[in-house]
């Protein structure tokens, strides 16, 4: 058994060498690739995509997964190599149902749309990506038709992305959270305007970058193995365990966008740096699931990166940076400003508050799109009747409407969004158990030291990589399943405390 | 034969593609990558570098070669496809001979010395490297070993690069060219040296990178499809026709080294971006050689980068860039600053004069490694004794010495070098034959144009990648086979009026 596991390995290693090239080819696309490149980017994509999938879904790893899965359970229950085998199965029986040639179009076409997207938003054209759009809608649908027997055409996405989850549940979910949040949004913005223009005068691009890189150093992500570069879209990637890298965005005229998207996307990759080295290269070394993983950028941008403490010891840093434009300026007003309540337009910019109203909004624009009840043509209008409808509020333009998020000129239509708003919920239950386990944290916080609060969720979290799933991962950690209580409380304690509601 | 032509060109896209996304992760570890990524990354390229090995070698391929050879004998002799047969062949019938596994170990070991050079270098400690040096030799020896036949180790590595030389033609070639160049050498350095303290002071590096994109992008360098980067070493690299990137490397202290590299460098690219783009995705789709790839970086760098009618185009503008430093130079102290022949340490900041002793020696290490006649633990001493007995003098350090070039670092030993001597010789050979088809290209020079030149060269060097080998295309080039008399005449002509002998 020892053999075919090894074999298994090698397999598995070599499927993950593919992967991570075809990741630094999108790193690339997004950063640095010069537009002549687009095209042949995109094919490129298209090819690694194709043979990644081509390796691992070949009938070999299926004979000796056939194989080792008796093995697995003779193994004890936490037992990595049987966790391994498990997991690998899982992939397997997903993967091998999709075509590589599908794999190869939709990569192909996910690269062109993506090329295209960003001369879009800033164009305000819609129309220029609407039939790329198309396509991957139908491509969305014809990937959900090789998972017959789905109940939602996006369930097959969901459970992607977070396994075990599809629309019902997710909606019912959605459901159960709206009914807490709408009320607090409602008492919230009766209240007379917050002032937050103090985070709205001009910030020079340099030292915005180096006031965020500094707090993630503090954070515990490792510059040794990961890096920070400028895309349209923040996000984090992974080449190996040892190099995690992260993007933002700069908007000179806002000093939230680049700062927070940075505490974000650190969370993101402090989760990936934190999985045990010996899951490199195999299915293990990944976060278990979207919705997992949103905990841990929503964590460290919200729970912390937006309380009182950590500003009580970061403020007077940010005052030193930026003397001329906030040192007039009082701590309360600053934590006031960067934790405005508002009916927005902008998702990555949403406070903590109204952000699910985004998402719910999204997740039900994938659904309808799906099942046809929504046709791409009548988009951007159905995006801005739910933004009025739910938000109060409506974008003058697509810019800061339907072509806002990258996420359907990247990816799929199905399954894109719902584990951000599951991440803030598991944020706050994750927190909590923290903080249970080690009271200390709060005030370490206020110190700007966080090695506890790392070296809890390294332990209970980050080092599993994806040996339990998300689920199981919840329950060991905090003793019961995934429950919203949690993070309803910490949003009414803390937008009650700043706004008497 | 359509079907099989289309056949082979499907399979010879997925090879580039595989190759392209390997040269995207050579790029990124030479620019980006933290160092985390090394062990991971020297991995994924030696996998990139089997699979794409395997896909060309296939038996498929030769199946199909074996069936379009005689279709290509049959089409008109500038046939592009007959072109592409018959390249195809050629490179098949060579890699054939190397297996897979042996491809995959050399990528993961020149990856992991690579990084090793990176810092060996920057703290002088050849031994840090020479382990893995000696198993390079190791590896360019066995590699060698798949060709039998050869007169000497060297000669499969020498026509890998320079299609048709061998180490005893180019040694004649070196001897010829020697006997030429040292009593130049010798003439010129007997006169009183040069001031050249006007480009050793303190040039900023974003001021010294701005004017080098701008005289580029005057060359004709396309920044739709490229791009500039720093690395430790300067380089050009190409993920497709659209996408052809430099780097370069810059010196405080010194206004050339960035540059000349620029320049150098942006040659090496315009020849690529040069190339047909129909040819995309296909073995045409390169430089034809190593030693016509130097011509075009070489006349690019130093027969307009470095004469006068060039300068007394951009002095005044590269004075009102660093008035501080240049506002009292004139044109003539600039121009001999930057043509001091010298002997010096460094092969890239070399003189034209000089220059070829710093190759050659480097030949003659490499022939003297292969063949036992050196052993690595004595290379630093050798080369110091080289450097002593052909330039007379003598790096203090192996940081100046035996580490300053990436070249056995980051590849094989044995037919690094010698294209860089051929292709000044090429470079003359090329110029002389543009500037008697357009005698106006040396005004133009003077005005800053340099449409003429580039607009010979894409049309009777660059378009055609490698549909010509290197002496084929020289003899339709120039109307006969490489002669180094045009080049002598040129050194001649320039550094006797430099230098009055």
């Amino acid at each position: 058994m020892e053999a075919k596991l090894n074999a298994l390995k090698a397999r598995l290693l070599e499927v993950n060498d593919l992967g991570s090239a075809n990741a630094v080819l999108g790193w690339d696309q997004a950063t640095y690739m010069p537009p002549g490149g687009a095209e042949a980017r995109a094919r490129q994509m298209s090819t690694l995509a194709r043979l990644t999938h081509e390796k691992f879904t070949d009938a070999a790893v299926g004979h000796l997964l056939d194989d080792l899965r008796p093995y697995a359970d003779s193994l004890p229950a936490d037992s990595d190599d049987a966790a391994l085998i498990r997991v690998t199965w899982r992939d397997y029986q997903r993967f091998v149902r999709v075509p590589s040639d599908f794999v190869a179009e939709t990569a192909n076409h996910t690269g062109l749309t993506y090329d295209v997207w960003t001369r879009a938003r800033p164009a305000n054209d819609f129309e220029s990506v609407r039939p790329l759009l198309e396509k991957t809608l139908d491509l969305s649908r014809r990937f959900s038709g090789f998972f017959p027997g789905y109940e939602h055409l996006a369930d097959p996405h969901i459970d992607l992305s977070d396994e075990g989850m599809k629309a019902s549940t997710v909606r019912a979910l959605f459901g159960e959270l709206r009914n807490a949040l709408v009320p607090l949004v409602q008492a919230i913005t009766s209240q007379p305007p917050v002032d937050n223009s103090a985070v709205l005068q001009r910030y020079p691009e340099a030292e915005q970058l180096a006031f965020g890189l500094s707090v993630i150093r503090d954070y515990g992500y490792d510059f040794e193995r990961g890096r920070q570069d400028k895309t349209h879209h923040p996000f984090m990637t992974k080449f190996s365990l040892g190099d995690v890298r992260i993007t933002t965005r700069v908007q000179e005229n806002d000093l939230t966008d680049a700062l927070f998207s940075t505490l974000h996307e650190a969370g993101h990759a402090m989760y990936e740096q934190g999985i045990r080295r010996d899951y490199e290269g195999t299915p293990l070394a990944d976060g278990t699931s979207a919705g997992v993983h949103e905990s841990q950028s929503r964590l460290w941008e919200n729970i912390v990166g937006r309380s009182r403490p950590f500003w009580e010891h970061y403020f007077p840093k940010l005052q030193a940076a930026f003397p001329q434009q906030l040192g007039d300026v009082s701590l309360e007003t600053f934590y006031r400003a960067i934790n405005k309540v508002q009916r927005s337009l902008i998702r990555t910019d949403a406070d903590e508050v109204t952000y699910n109203l985004h998402v719910m909004l999204r997740f039900d624009l994938e659904l309808d799109l799906l099942d046809g009840k929504l046709e791409m043509r009548h988009l951007p209008d159905a995006w801005h009747d739910r933004y009025r409808s739910d938000l109060g509020i409506t974008a003058p333009d697509d810019r800061d409407g339907v072509l806002q998020d990258v996420h359907w000129y990247g990816g799929t239509i199905g399954g894109a969004f719902q584990g951000d708003t599951l991440g803030n919920i598991l944020s706050a239950q994750f927190y909590d158990a923290a903080t249970q386990a080690h009271p200390a944290i709060k005030d370490e916080i206020g110190q700007g030291k966080f090695d506890t609060l790392h070296g809890w969720l390294r332990e209970n979290v980050y080092q599993h990589g994806r040996k339990y799933t998300a689920s199981e991962l919840v329950e060991r950690t905090t003793g019961g399943p995934m429950r919203i209580e949690p993070y309803i409380a910490y949003l009414r304690m803390k937008y009650g405390e700043l706004y008497n509601v």
